[in-house]
């Protein structure tokens, strides 16, 4: 899984712009990062008239503009897709990702709070509870930063992810019909154990790094 | 790997047009359906000031906007990415794909040709050309369609959809850092067998239709 944090508050606490800050300040530590901004209203990126709002008009469910220096994907979907369901998606190349919103949905969550907005906060003394942003003292058992402290902030967010990285890197991610398969440790280290030996032992595999390998199942078997 | 059809033809020749008409008919018929268009003079979906735009210009390399009907996500690549590469990471979840444009990538082509702008064709006889959608008779030894013979052209898209996806569907796609890895069909079926063997194993994962597995290999071995 790659490393999510979210930076969640009330309306118009200031998340963009915290988020703006953060991007700033991680870029210049040589990341790339991945953000993703809840929409509850709907959004419209494509512009009436375009052959990509045509192709969308004429019934494509997912239309893809692609150049040298760009990819933009605009894809009609059923249902909300879970946060970390979008990141596995269409994020699996960054080194991690933020999120705007999805207070229900992260793990990871960071609260920014100012005066002017509320005092009261969305998050509760609740797992994954990360950190607080606020312009006063919110008297918090948690770590607290001010509201353009984006240095010690992202130093704080930096330890953070190195150690979901941690967590992380020694895993096999396997998936069933789209959907996580929870394996226990000596399970996933006799799966990983396999493949890894069946693809290294392939010309040109002997250094691989990553491994991705899809089945799909015949329909008559 | 999804199947692929392009649209190719010269500039105003009616590519746009020609995949609107086979989109609706196409969509009649009950697929989901991904459309691809190659951009070389780059694009502009993101709006100045909007959220997405400020992520964006604050440093962000891919910004998703997420809603419960529509998935966006506008990344920045360092270079141009193959048409199959593509369609497997973003519209891995389309029946197939039309492409607009991408003549020197695609595997099947089908050229769309207007005598107002042009009675020679791009597509020579080569592998891959499929067929011709013109308005004069374009004599070449491949099936050709009129302008608006949409049904027509569904039906003989539809048919090449079905042959390349039996082609497809007994396959297990094996990626080593990105990079598909050529494999014999027998050292395949060996892979593929243990593989499944593995998984069906799990709770739960008996009835697998399709397996998906990552692994990442720890730095420090």
């Amino acid at each position: 899984m790659i490393p999510i944090i979210s930076i969640v508050g009330k309306s118009d606490a200031g998340k963009t712009t915290l988020i703006e800050g953060l991007l700033r300040e991680l870029k210049k530590r040589g990341y790339r990062i991945g953000t993703v901004k809840h929409d509850v209203h709907g959004f419209e990126v494509d512009r009436e008239g375009k052959d990509s709002w045509k192709h969308a008009q004429a019934g494509s469910d997912a239309v893809v503009l692609a150049s040298s220096s760009k990819i933009c994907c605009i894809k009609k979907i059923d249902q909300e897709i879970p946060l970390e369901e979008i990141c596995e998606s269409y994020l699996w190349d960054c080194d991690f990702v933020l999120t705007e919103g999805f207070k229900r949905e992260s793990k990871q969550k960071i609260e920014v709070s100012r005066k002017a907005v509320s005092q009261e906060l969305l998050c509760q003394e609740e797992d994954g509870f990360l950190a607080i942003v606020a312009d006063y003292d919110a008297q918090a058992r948690i770590p607290q930063f001010g509201l353009n402290d984006y240095v010690s902030l992202a130093d704080f967010i930096e330890r953070r992810i190195i150690e979901m990285k941690k967590d992380n890197e020694r895993n096999i991610n396997i998936k069933v019909d789209g959907k996580q398969v929870p394996v226990n440790p000596f399970v996933k280290k006799i799966i990983e154990n396999v493949i890894k030996a069946m693809i290294t032992s392939l010309k040109e595999c002997e250094q691989a790094e990553k491994i991705e390998i899809v089945i799909r199942m015949e329909e008559n078997k």
